[in-house]
């Protein structure tokens, strides 16, 4: 393999140009019309315009990255994660092209593409699946039967459902009847159809995952686990290895689940296998990413192994570089995705120009970004500006390091995740481990960032409104000053 | 411990605060007239101005650092290397001011400080040492015989000797009269003192260093060796952990002596006991230095340890975090200094502005550094710009890596080791581990660099050169045209 074409753009791309350009591979880059100036294409060796902004007329176009390879004589396509990085009906056009896709085969993309199929999978292999039942049912005594058989409490969802539209929790027996007929209703209501699952309730869930290697040569092995609890409007923010949770016993357990569920589909390429887990501790199996996760990076730092030099190993035929035996989890990883948005407004997306990007270095610190000072967010795609990941030999090593690259890491002109990430960093449930996915509906609010140093251009804007405040209070202003500069001299001890 | 001041300046002052704020520790800068502006200032809690631009009135000033510390409140003194970090005179002045040194004691570094002395010390543990006579000798037929039981090759040092005179290298007992009546009178001209030393020649030596740490309760370990045999000026230049050429039962042993060393001095702190190695693998103690190394990245690479908080830690009186027996080597970890100096013209330091300065990043890939772009390198101190540090898990990706970063490395307005670093990397004798501390005067002559990718400027430079050239050969212009796009076409592949 000498050339590969990355269908990707931004930090992804960037990622896998270096350790192509570590191989001695040569990397072709697409662009939008929009990318024309970014860091990926004048970071490859070649680079393609593949159409306008939009994703649709440009990195989605399957049939433009396959002339783009055609046209560089690149022989294998690495698609990132995002946009064509899962589409099967893609991966069949790159085979029949003649072209390598560096991932799995579409038929494992397909199988598990799809819930239903997914699951089915990994039940050949017994893995453990959220208790409940299996088809629909519209019976009231036979769903409360099932009901009592699965324990509360229970999650009633709507066959047809979405959007938590016919969704009720119910919490004991006793509820069970109302609740299932305002379910049905709802259901009937919302989508014509009043047929209703059942399914244990997990009301502290945890979000671990398991990243997975398979090859041509039927091995298949794990990399431990990343948890990635902390998330936000259901996206991730926070990610982490090894768990804060897990036992070596329960890792064990996991790995295992996960390499079955991998074995099932005969798994070639990179991919991870996610499990929602319960305050005791139960895990069960969601669904499977047949692609290189955005928090690959803390699964790097723990093992020492490069993910995309195995993906790419792994797509020349070459067998996997390591054994399972020969892995062993070293320290602790953290990664905070830094992304354009405000977690004072519900983390809505901003837009504009990095005018000041220094980024933090030193000890245990990686940052994974695809822009500079200078550069323009784009609106088009995903906001995520950059990956900062850091290393410790302990957990809390990590948790400090974070908090310090953090406080290193200079943006102005948008508005950015750091702060929150400070904010996670520094409380105690996250300190504790003792946290799931309600994290930020149970803790974050946008006054606890107020706490918290943004630079100097947050502390004048806090100062103004401060001061703007008590002038209507009429307060005096000596008495004003004073408090004003106790203010300042708090936030600069932070 | 709530507060330590920082005795240095540039990338370690920086390292060394990094560690601090990670342990909630405030920090103190001290800066010269020229460092007024310095990234490590910037970095402090608060910073003590000590005096003008030359060393000799700031950073070598003891009195003046005592007084910043006890004008700050600051409780201890991290010297880091260089200036003050192995004077006891000041490590005594630190301990009567009340204060704690994060360093080893001033008996300790006054015995390691004197070559004499350390042997001595080592002795009574039976290190080995570079086998000769331990006595100055004037009778020929007395120093014959000694040579015949040292060894052929031998050395002969005149005793009061330095800068190579009354120096012989004696390959067989037949030239052994002829070149000690040489050595004699040349010793005799030069310092009116005809006594000469005997030492076995080390033909091919590698320059093998242990890192030691040792507490205030006794316990010393030893975090395994540093490879620095790539010098130039007899000074290290590119580091690395492990070394290419040590087996197992070597690094045990070396690592045993090391400790023993350090043990003959009842070391606190950390430190790095040096040998020297031949091309038998045999080793000899050479020095201890009794402060943080330039190199100390490499050994926290593939430990996962981080050495200045377990220096605060050990000043704190507490006990280093971990045991012998719970350390392994992960990886590979190699260290290129990059200095402002022109390799080109025998490693002249050079100054200047840095008008570009772009650091790479990506997995693996660590910068120490003190500077940002638009800074000037001052001429007052050490030419080093950064320390760049890869990280891989085998040494071959550790220097592909190496190379990658070298080559995301942007600095224009001051010629840097950068590319005489990558030279290192691509040569084979370095890529086979094969080499000693005669890499540079065997294998690099200034000429080589031009094969190299210093960037388009540089390229347009030498455009305009070959043009030049060509003009005055008066090539016809159509044949100097093709040359020239081949040449750039070569260039570009490289």
């Amino acid at each position: 393999m000498q050339k590969i074409l990355i269908a990707n753009r931004g930090e992804i791309a960037l990622r896998i140009m270096r350790s192509a350009r570590e191989m001695g591979i040569k990397t072709v880059a697409v662009y939008s019309a929009a990318d024309r100036d970014a860091l990926h294409v004048r970071y490859a060796d070649e680079a393609v315009h593949i159409g306008d902004a939009p994703s649709s007329q440009s990195y989605l176009v399957g049939e433009k990255i396959i002339a783009a390879c055609l046209q560089t004589g690149a022989e294998a396509i690495h698609p990132g994660y995002g946009f064509l990085s899962e589409n099967a009906a893609f991966a069949r056009m790159v085979r029949e092209a003649g072209l390598t896709l560096i991932g799995p085969t579409p038929e494992a993309m397909e199988i598990m593409g799809n819930k239903l199929s997914a699951k089915a999978a990994a039940l050949k292999y017994n893995i453990p699946m959220v208790p409940g039942t299996e088809q629909a049912i519209a019976n009231v005594d036979e769903a409360k039967k099932r009901a009592v058989e699965v324990g509360f409490p229970i999650l009633i969802k709507a066959a047809a459902g979405g959007g938590g539209k016919g969704m009720r929790i119910v919490n004991s027996v006793a509820d069970f009847e109302e609740q299932m007929q305002l379910a049905v209703s709802e259901a009937i209501s919302a989508f014509g159809d009043g047929a209703v699952f059942i399914e244990r309730y997990v009301s502290s869930p945890r979000h671990i995952e398991i990243q997975v290697l398979g090859d041509t040569h039927g091995n298949i092995v794990h990399l431990f686990e990343r948890d990635c609890s902390v998330q936000r409007r259901h996206q991730k923010v926070v990610e982490e290895a090894p768990s804060a949770v897990l036992s070596p016993a329960i890792r064990e357990q996991m790995g295992k689940c996960a390499v079955d569920v991998a074995r099932s589909v005969n798994y070639i390429g990179a991919g991870t296998v996610e499990f929602i887990m319960d305050d005791e501790l139960n895990f069960y199996f969601l669904e499977m990413n047949t692609r290189l996760q955005v928090e690959h990076p803390v699964t790097e730092l723990i093992t020492g192994i490069d993910l995309v030099k195995e993906q790419i190993r792994i797509a020349r035929g070459e067998a996997i570089s390591f054994k399972q035996d020969d892995l062993t989890i070293r320290g602790h990883a953290i990664e905070l995705r830094v992304y354009a948005e405000d977690p004072a407004n519900n983390f809505l997306p901003d837009i504009g120009t990095l005018q000041t990007y220094i980024t933090p270095k030193g000890p245990g610190v990686r940052v994974d970004d695809g822009f500079e000072q200078g550069m323009e967010i784009p609106i088009y795609y995903d906001p995520m500006i950059a990956k900062l990941i850091t290393y410790g030999s302990t957990r809390q090593e990590a948790i400090n390091r974070m908090v310090r690259a953090i406080d290193e890491y200079k943006i102005t002109g948008i508005t950015t995740t750091l702060g929150f990430g400070k904010f996670v960093m520094q409380h105690d449930a996250f300190a504790s481990g003792n946290f799931d996915t309600h994290f930020v509906q149970k803790y974050f609010s946008p006054g606890v960032l107020q706490q918290d140093d943004e630079g100097e251009a947050f502390i004048a804007g806090m100062l103004m409104d401060k001061l703007l405040n008590e002038k209507k209070k009429a307060v005096s202003p000596a008495a004003n000053t004073i408090e004003l500069s106790n203010w300042v001299k708090n936030r600069k001890q932070n």
